[in-house]
């Protein structure tokens, strides 16, 4: 059994794919191992999650880029620029390797919408520090994505609140 | 739309299940709304978590039950007695109502095990207190958990590094 940094994709229509993340992320944490969270889509939401944050300045580092999601957007040209910025802070988090674990969060939409080149990412992904832990997250992530990837594990919606017209709530969604 | 406690299932062979749960925790958390989490299997394992969760001191109750893993038990009997004491404090939690999210995390198995009565178990979770949210998680759960479930995730094992010989790691599974 060898031990070395994964490539880990959380993928599927369902709930848990971010969440899980997080999960990751504090677990990590919790051993005092320096996480960095990108989150590509979700800029203009308040999560419970920043605040917890907070609780673990000097080990957790979470960057929000994207002024919120991109299907909702009337500045697509602004959209653009953020994952770009991204996208570079991403790369250059990556080849520093000081990081245990980088999280870009709903990275696939950023490759999908043509924002992100996807040889150019995979090829980063592929090329990264040996022991670097590397989570995408995302829906529909490409299968070049989930070939180069060590664990993918599809978060499958089996049942959803909002189709029995339960809204998303503080401290569940956000 | 309605607002109300959700009963949630995060179940399938995958990755994921227990750390989303986490990263639940942790969300509510920020907004500083206490969470209660009962560990009914993993009680031997030393977890990241573990060392996140006291950074939430008085926010966060951390309860684990049992020895280990079941399945390598060499007392079920302990194991039993122990997945019984859980149940008790599960079930008093509940009706406290005291919690904005309660987690019983690994209960599917209890119940599949025969250590929780499972007609109590779904009785319990149907009658507990308005706007209380619980979440469980554990592979197989019972379809009769599912139906009366407001959210149910599937964590559906796509690819997983032990399948290529790479070993459990610090900050990734523990």
């Amino acid at each position: 059994m060898t031990k070395k940094g994964l490539l880990m994709v959380h993928t599927g229509n369902g709930k848990g794919k971010t969440t899980a993340a997080l999960g990751l992320a504090f677990r990590a944490l919790g051993h005092r191992l320096p996480v960095c969270i990108i989150q590509f889509i979700k800029g203009g939401w308040k999560y419970g999650e920043l605040n917890s944050a907070e609780r673990f300045a000097g080990l957790l580092d979470f960057h929000v880029v994207g002024e919120g999601f991109t299907w909702n957007s009337k500045d697509p040209e602004k959209d653009r620029r953020a994952a770009a910025e991204g996208w570079n802070l991403a790369k250059s988090v990556i080849a520093a390797g000081h990081h245990h674990l980088v999280i870009l969060d709903e990275f696939t939409w950023a490759v999908r919408l043509g924002m992100v080149d996807q040889a150019e990412a995979l090829e980063v992904l592929r090329t990264r520090p040996e022991g670097l832990h590397v989570l995408l997250t995302g829906r529909d992530a490409s299968p070049s994505f989930l070939e180069i990837a060590d664990l993918v594990t599809e978060m499958r919606e089996v049942k959803h609140p909002y189709r029995t017209g339960i809204k998303a709530q503080k401290g569940i969604e956000w």
